[in-house]
């Protein structure tokens, strides 16, 4: 049995002889790359954990061009300020999310932020409560049940946020682990491309929804003015935009603020849901890009299974991030897309009206155009992930023909047969193609609902349906 | 030629060198494991053939005891209760559902439970007719048609239930046969799991078939006291819950009770047709999971080709359990699904109407919620089975590389290109997809009928369309 | 060079003996039994060919017993009656659909079955034209063009009919060409099986859409019996099932007998499309079932890999065949999907009218039953086609391990990525999945369409829509 | 070291004699044909560059014999003269588009096509706004929006070609490359064919749009002459057809001249962004045939795998192709079908009014078969590249069984799994299924317009919709 080992051992060195020199030199080519690449790689990481140690020292000597320096692309980074944002209008409570590095994140139950957010849970909560009581003591349509609709998706949105908060912190060391394992840009510009989307969707998103806000309030001043039915303007006004408090109980100003702070963070919340549906699928069609950037490089090139072996893993590395993602946030994504398609349906119909002033139209058409937007750029932001993952196919169509083997076979198998994409809950995938049918679907409704519209008069001021 | 049979066999030895050392050593390791694997089997399969036989002499000794610690995981065990309790209700009459071995199972025409059986499906043959008749004195109209849609129902469900019950002696047979060629459960808890499930779901949706039973009760001797045509409060509650009885019969106690007993038979097997669909999906589903934790505990370790081998072959066994018990449900599968979609159509018109008073509207809006819950449940339900059988994938993309072989290859072809799932007849197959589709198909034709609906007056005392 | 062929031969018999003696004994006893198989369809072949050329003598000597005894399970054959009394109703006409051997076969123009079939065309042209002036004339629905669709149809079939006799020929060789070369049946009754189904499809068919017929004619006779124009009872029948002729001429008996001959082979044309389409679904499902027989009788044995590559190829022929009886009937398959499509729309409309008498009642609900019961058939064994062009895979996935080669994988990729399926037109694939798609699109059309619906007095003697 | 490489090249030969003398025969038979095959091609192109050298020459001394002998079969070639042709109507405004070679093609910003093409881009978008607020001033409605439907896709498509103008030099130059390495075909015949056909569906498409223009033109002065608003009948027919001119402006010759030219202008692009789309498909498709047909030329023979090697690296390069063109046209592509979509709803809820006279019904009848004909011609135009492109895997099932090689397997697998077709901005792929959901999409959409529709008397002089 001894002899074994050393006649197996030969027969491969005789094994490796069979192939051709030209095949067995890039092969060595290939290896000394590699090599190479894995002591830069190495290196890179040495000194990149240097830095880190040294960061509270470095940065305090060299300020903001030292951080600059130091970008390193990953989503945790990318993510930070949108989520610190969030967290001043009591969403997803983690602790650290500005850090370096994500095992600085945390989450607990006893923290300010968390405390905030289940204040304003409670709060959304009482509020809801009133408005299904105020809705309910009139007639129900489809119309009407609007405010219920809109308060019971952000606390539905809300509650999904917290909970997600605690998985958040497992969720960042997972991604930062499979981001590390992939090939690594060189540039700096390359790093900070991600970053980069995910605050230009971020500002417009936020850009926008202000302003739809304050055509909102203007467009509610407006119309107290004239339907004055107190001589407080302030009073006119809060009892407008929050008919479910006032309803029940006497107006004060306490109240009225708390309804105002309610209404914008309502606002806030409504288009955050969507804006943080886009900014994961950047995140995530980012990491399939820059392993696809890898496969570029090498395109038609003769690469060693290896190199395909790697990539596969790395791949399947992201597809399972995608699925862990999908899992954590796929009930955010329902609720904004049926409390999206909900909105579309109602305000198309509610074009039908005569608009009372030119205000009002200006505020309608513009909220409208703001909300199939929204809805157009979260189905093609969450489809891009679907068709980064589908674009390394492409790479693998063009290996040469000596270069074709069982790894790189296996790899382009796996992605035909694989669907990698956001879902809501598994019902549907976000794909280009929902797209259509989501557009099918409106048209078809629309056409049914339009049936049952009569015009309301919107600049009747006794009418409870403002809102 | 004599020689050439010993030529090869050196050959082959010499093939075996070979492989490389370590995956020689490997290759013993699993053969070794699985040898000790075998021989542990064996060891248990006479242990619980022994146990088996004196199984009457053991329990009588050590009672309770003794029966949980032979727990076996079988789906005849744990379905055992749950088919005892339906043949109370004139269902599925074989004997010996609570038997230890499937092989103690046994139908025939002249047993007390077949002839149970035959007499309740006479007799809702006989009620069904006299509902034909009734309704069809009046308008028909898509609301009107409801009992008879519901009797119909429940006489093809007993029928096909009747004929499954011939053939379910050969079908758990055949489960059992597939069950010990698995990869068995080490611990109780995890043979216990399955049974649980199915006892849960048995347990939570009688008891909520119970409840709905009991308010529709109540609803009715309530709404019999408003409008009181005779003295008899009985007779005004069974003139009103049996109308298709006595619309042709004059009002006597035995009839009263025949009609009680009808609706009460009715409700359960309504409820227990989408119950059954339920249990077998989670039998089903279990078994695919039974053999993912297989692969999960061997997940990304090199197996040898053998290994693989068997785990496609007891996939494909499981398949082909999957095939054989769709084809003995499915019609009870499109009962189910095709009924729950009438229901909730009708009922979702009806919620349109004004309530009379407070104990219908609790009795309504409870019955509607419980109509959609159930829905849904069969459905996520039986989209398990599919998603389980999808999950092995999953393990199969960790295969290493050198242990990606032929036998790998082909098990991860044979999951992508088969679809397991169960089906309604084959004209449609029950996956998370579906799920969508039926609820877009009950908004639209809910959009459609809206049109045709004109609010009825529930609180008019001639109305003959009570139920 | 002269040595390297030798060499070649040597290298090549060493590889023979690496072969483990078990699995080359296995194939010499396949080579065996194939030898033997060859050699027996050889003789039966030749006896065969014997028995056709002694046939004339044979038949006149024995008469039916030895016809019997010669069954030999073609297409052609099977069909040959069926065709023959297509052709007393103008249909297809191709002389030598009775003759044992498809060469037989042969189309003409100038045949008098050809002129026949002219004449009819020719004849229904005419009544389509004054179908057409006659309903223009008045205001048109979607319930009054039924008479033009009908007529429209019965003329686009008939010429698709034409146009395929002159393909036939061909067509059938190219059939029996294919059918010579799969697995031969060996006992009688296999053989007379597709023949047997073709047979009782026809029968059933004709029957049922004879009966039809004879209902129309009673509830029509019952109709002019009511509503008498003139004294002569002949006529006031003929003025009211041939309104469009008479509508434009005077009454004249030639004319009503042109009118009666019409209407009978319209009917005919009508229920055949359909049953044609079926027959040669039936026939394609038999061939691949022909396929799997065998695939069954070697089911999880060790085959060598010629027995897969011969049932790769037979497979891939009947495919062909599919595909081309599909390009020669599609256009026929299309119209009678949409026939049916909007015949089931227009009754089930009409089924909302109140029926004037009980003749007309069961008249109408015995059409209905049939017209749904006929598109059911239709879908149904079309689909078996496809059905039974999948069901090949089974065997396949029950291949052993080492049994699993090239061929076995290419077997398997061929079936699971082609769809082999009857078609409209390419526009839609036969399948299972239709029916239900189908039967969702009338339900929704359905309730459109009753909203336009205005309930008909059928009593009416003045109408000029009856039929 | 050294003695390795001698070593594997002694080995390597030695495995060429392991093929059987018999395969080895074929593969040199193949090589030979295939040296034969280069040095033929090699040759023809060298004589083509000549004689494109020499074309300017050539030309002039034998006029168009020696131009018809040159027929080289490239798109560039076929597409020029349609080119041409929409240039004269502001289309594409790309210099060199008749030249033999794609070199010659040029986009400057400062031609005289360019600014025509902007010229025309500005005028439209001044029709536009007139209309918008000409539509705006009236009550809106499905059926009044139709002019600014029509003039807006009119502006995009033109917006769209003139950025495609800027990118044609660059793809007829990929175009043109891909073309050269196709294998060629030999006779002039089958290198005209694509070019015939593409001639043949720009003048059939044209000539039908003339006449449609014609025809509207005959039925407007009809109209005109009736509705007589003054004296000058020019005047009444270009305030007829040109009417959100005249309804700001006061009437002048010149005006109305403009708004004839861009009636004029417009119908041509209306009807050319159609005929565009097929052209492209037709093209796109003859591409994948001229591979086709090689590869049926070799249908069922021993090819060696550098035969495959070779027809999977063209199909690929002409996927790429098809990927390239598609990612260019598809908005003109998504711009056609959505226009089409809504002019045939709008044109068949039109067909319910009550024509006023005979020309205006030929003109709406001609007009909505034509439309309804063009929109289908596109449709299966465009699946038919999707149809050729699968129409490869037919030759791949027929490779003999020895043939059979990972490369055969790869081009297999390719093509199962990749869908390639033109699209419609990635939201539809046009194949033949999309025909049937399109079809059933307006009839869906068109049952529930009609519930809108009331019967407009086209006869009032009054109306201002009469376009």
């Amino acid at each position: 049995m001894r002899l074994l080992p050393k006649l197996g051992r030969k027969f491969r060195r005789w094994k490796k002889f069979k192939k051709s020199p030209l095949l067995r030199k890039l092969d060595l080519l290939h290896e000394t790359a590699r090599k190479r690449a894995f002591l830069e790689t190495s290196q890179d990481y040495i000194s990149r954990l240097q830095a880190e140690c040294d960061e509270n020292v470095v940065t305090k000597l060299r300020g903001k061009t030292r951080d600059q320096f130091l970008y390193n692309g990953t989503f945790h980074e990318a993510v930070g300020k949108v989520l610190l944002t969030a967290q001043f209008f009591a969403m997803m409570p983690v602790r650290g999310v500005t850090a370096k590095h994500p095992s600085s994140l945390s989450f607990s139950w006893l923290h300010v932020r968390t405390c905030c957010c289940l204040l304003f849970i409670t709060s959304t909560l009482i509020d809801l409560t009133l408005t299904i009581f105020k809705v309910l003591d009139g007639p129900i349509s489809f119309n009407n049940i609007k405010p219920i609709i809109f308060r019971g998706c952000i606390l539905l949105v809300c509650m999904t946020a917290l909970n997600l908060a605690r998985k958040w912190p497992e969720l960042m060391m997972h991604w930062h682990d499979i981001e590390q394992d992939l090939p690594q840009y060189q540039t700096q510009k390359e790093k900070w491309r991600m970053a980069h989307t995910i605050h230009m969707v971020m500002l417009v998103g936020m850009m926008l929804s202000f302003a739809e806000h304050l055509l909102s309030m203007i467009s509610a001043i407006n119309y107290a003015s004239v339907c004055n039915v107190t001589d407080d303007p302030l009073r006119n006004f809060f009892m407008l935009t929050n008919d479910e408090i006032f309803y029940f109980m006497g107006y004060s100003p306490p109240l009225a603020l708390w309804g105002k702070l309610q209404n914008v963070y309502s606002t806030f919340i409504w288009n955050y849901m969507d804006v943080f549906v886009m900014i994961v699928s950047v995140g995530l069609a980012a990491k399939f890009r820059q392993l696809n950037d890898n496969l570029l490089k090498f395109k038609g090139m003769h690469m060693p299974p290896s190199y395909w072996s790697e990539r596969r893993i790395q791949y399947r590395n992201i597809c399972g991030l995608c699925g862990k993602m999908d899992n954590a946030i796929s009930l955010i994504t329902m609720v904004s897309f049926s409390n999206n398609l909900y909105f579309i349906c109602v305000q198309l119909l509610r074009s039908l009206n005569q608009m009372p002033s030119v205000t009002h139209a200006v505020y309608f058409y513009f909220s409208l155009i703001f909300l199939i937007g929204r809805t157009l750029a979260v189905s093609l932001y969450a489809a891009s992930v679907h068709d980064e993952s589908r674009y390394s196919l492409r790479y693998l169509r063009c290996v040469p023909k000596d270069s074709w083997c069982s790894e790189t076979k296996r790899f382009a198998d796996e992605i035909t047969s694989d669907l990698v994409a956001l879902s809501g809950m598994k019902f549907f995938h976000l794909t280009r193609k929902l797209v259509l049918s989501v557009a099918g679907t409106i048209v078809t409704y629309e056409l049914v609902l339009i049936q049952f519209h009569e015009d309301q008069n919107l600049w009747d001021c006794d009418q409870s349906n403002y809102s």
